[in-house]
């Protein structure tokens, strides 16, 4: 069979690790497929960059402009990796309209503009592949669109972004602030120069939005998705969350229920005992529960030119086996028969259930417990744990854990207790999973 | 388009669950498929059992002869759930000559003779599909043969049987000894009345050599596996494991090297901190190390009517989307073309390196220490950590932890030190991963 050409658009980190992949397994990947892949056509805008990253090769040519691998009757399969939603989604709609299939590690252009992109793909009866999007070089979309078929998906937990869990894994393993362990971060390269994206919840957003319309047959909106970051978070309630047995993570959860989808991020706490609780520094794992199958974890390196690289070039070869085949014949995009797939209402997170983390800062003296404690009460809100610590300033805090409540009622409780003149401070309120299947 | 029919031959607890999982999830995975697939006879020797499985559902036939299933020209695909390697053989040989698609969950039978099997499939241009064969609902054979496609396998390692994984569990955290919690484990269902297939790792070694199979694409050959069970371990070698801070697991191992193929099945004691020391009971995980990825992890239950059954469904939902393709839009059986399935020299026990945990009962005098380290450094291994006991009996235990060594000098270090007329029992030996990267 003739060798299938890649054109790698956007040629950076993953980029060359793709090409590195495809280079050096060449034998190992033909003796998989019967047949050879190779890269013929890179781009990048500084060109000199390009050339470092792709060496002596003369088999490849390097281009400043993607729209000349896009465009190419050569060109079979188009990687992008430019990242955006500008230029990266001209480039993706383009290559889609001349035929050409597409894997795209963007999780960002698939959250925001994954629909659009997949429903011109579907009229121009081609592929677009998108594991790399997700947990770097964890096979999860495969497991979820595949693996895990024969379900019901239910629910989806995961840490899905390296930076935060490494950053909560150092506040607690050394004790640290935020501030200061994110300087660590950026010097290690674990962080930009820039984290918004990734401590304020927006890559991992982007990234359990395409794990949720996977696993329930929803469309991709990450407009839905409600954000929470880390960039806020006090080692002291890491350390307080340890005393009461649980570890801190940033977790994207999404959830069906029979009245519509939760879709949110935000740092969770989690029994220590649990395997996902223990998993640190960059890694990345996904709990998925499952009707039929229970709760399965895939666990692995989230990012990274070559993990990343794995599932680019995994996703490559599923295209090179389908080619040539009816769109019946492979896996829907999102999973579900594009006409199957159908929009459940988003819940608010004021709607969700789950147990609380309340940490308080009230003066030192008697009744402050009664007074928060009958306040919980009144909005049916039990307590499953309580620390109360004085601190220096006459000051005392007050640590709770609550049983499951209407996340709605435990921030009505919160308002009330803050008007309480006992109070000092804004309450800290962190949510809680237990995860027991 | 036209349903899929599927006949189960051996409808028992997991033909069952096959049957559960295609009835209650039958709209999802119509909107997955964009068609229906449905059980239309299954089959069992007695059909008083067989009835009682099926309940009142009419449309489906039920007979005791498996033949009738595998001859019936409107069956698509035949589900092989009876075990064993006669008539499951027999029958799935059968069913392949009449050009049906299998799926099977007869991890002995593949071990066994899945060669013999896919040649024949082969010939008829028919998929032969075992996701169910491994660690239950864990999709790890589609991990393998798909999702780390990119990657050479450098190796694998998993607790793989649930029944000795329970049993080791409960060992530690209860202190009992293997033939009460083997007792205990046949109570609660998880141990068979006669218990070797699982606790001498005959079951494990099945499953490790179809996923070395898949990972480096050798033939299936489980003469070569190296077997060692758990039955003779002793409580307290789990506590000293546990004080020098390892737990003990039973372990599927398989390890791609320059001169051949380790396969082994052995108890081994592997660092606390690791995640794959924390899966207890049943649960099953399987550890990958994969030159471009790196290590994952894929965790799960390994056994139990539902998980399998969700694991033969996923397979049943492959072979439909292809079920009018060619071969070459199919991955291959063992993942890799099968005109490069290539025999490799499997490496004996005595040629692997691995760290060893070991204890020596002694007389209780001076000296013995020096004698038994100077015996190890005459071998060229050296001692990592160490404990010394006093029992009762005036005698001794001395536990030593080694650094890496090869396999035969350790078990010529061993012979010498047991003729050392101090040491007053044979030596215990167990090989110890370090799994660090």
């Amino acid at each position: 069979m003739k060798p299938i050409n890649v054109g790698i658009i956007g040629l950076g980190v993953v980029g060359g690790g793709t090409a590195q992949v495809l280079r050096e397994n060449a034998d190992e990947i033909s003796r998989r497929l019967g047949r050879d892949v190779r890269v013929t056509m890179v781009s990048r805008r500084d060109i000199a960059k390009a050339q470092e990253i792709i060496g002596t090769d003369d088999t490849i040519t390097i281009t400043t402009d993607a729209a000349e691998i896009v465009n190419h009757p050569d060109i079979d399969i188009v990687v992008e990796l430019i990242g955006g939603t500008t230029i990266a989604k001209d480039m993706v709609l383009q290559a889609i309209a001349n035929g050409k299939h597409v894997v795209t590690a963007n999780k960002k252009l698939l959250a925001e503009h994954g629909n659009e992109i997949f429903a011109a793909a579907a009229a121009k009866n081609v592929m677009v592949m998108f594991e790399a999007a997700v947990a770097g070089g964890i096979p999860i979309i495969k497991s979820l669109r595949e693996g895990l078929a024969a379900n019901k998906i239910e629910w989806i937990a995961g840490i899905i972004n390296g930076t935060s869990n490494f950053i909560l894994s150092e506040m607690r393993s050394k004790g640290s602030d935020f501030a200061d362990v994110l300087k660590e971060a950026q010097a290690k390269g674990y962080a930009e120069a820039d984290p918004t994206f990734d401590i304020e919840g927006h890559d991992a957003g982007h990234k359990i939005t395409i794990m949720s319309s996977v696993a329930f047959g929803v469309p991709l909106d990450f407009s839905k998705c409600y954000l929470e970051g880390i960039s806020t978070l006090e080692g002291k309630d890491i350390q307080y969350a340890e005393e009461l047995g649980y570890r801190v993570k940033l977790l994207g959860i999404t959830r069906r229920r029979e009245d519509g989808v939760e879709l949110r991020v935000h740092p969770t706490l989690i029994p220590q005992e649990r395997l996902i609780a223990n998993v640190d520094g960059v890694m990345n794992a996904v709990l998925v529960k499952a009707d039929m199958v229970g709760v399965t974890m895939h666990y692995g390196p989230g990012a990274g030119s070559l993990p990343t690289a794995s599932s680019v070039v995994a996703d490559i070869l599923d295209i090179c086996r389908l080619i040539d085949s009816e769109a019946e014949q492979r896996v829907p995009y999102l999973a579900f028969q594009p006409h199957h797939v159908q929009t459940l209402p988003a819940i608010s997170i004021d709607d969700i259930r789950s147990s609380y983390y309340l940490r308080l800062t009230t003066t030192d003296e008697p009744g402050v417990l009664a007074a928060v404690t009958s306040m919980l009460a009144q909005h049916s809100i039990s307590v499953e744990a309580l620390i109360q610590k004085a601190t220096a300033h006459e000051e005392a805090e007050i640590v709770i854990l609550t049983h499951s409540a209407l996340e709605r009622d435990m921030k009505e409780a919160i308002a009330r207790i803050e008007d309480l003149n006992r109070v000092t401070k804004p309450v800290v309120m962190l949510r809680m999973e237990p995860f027991n299947g």
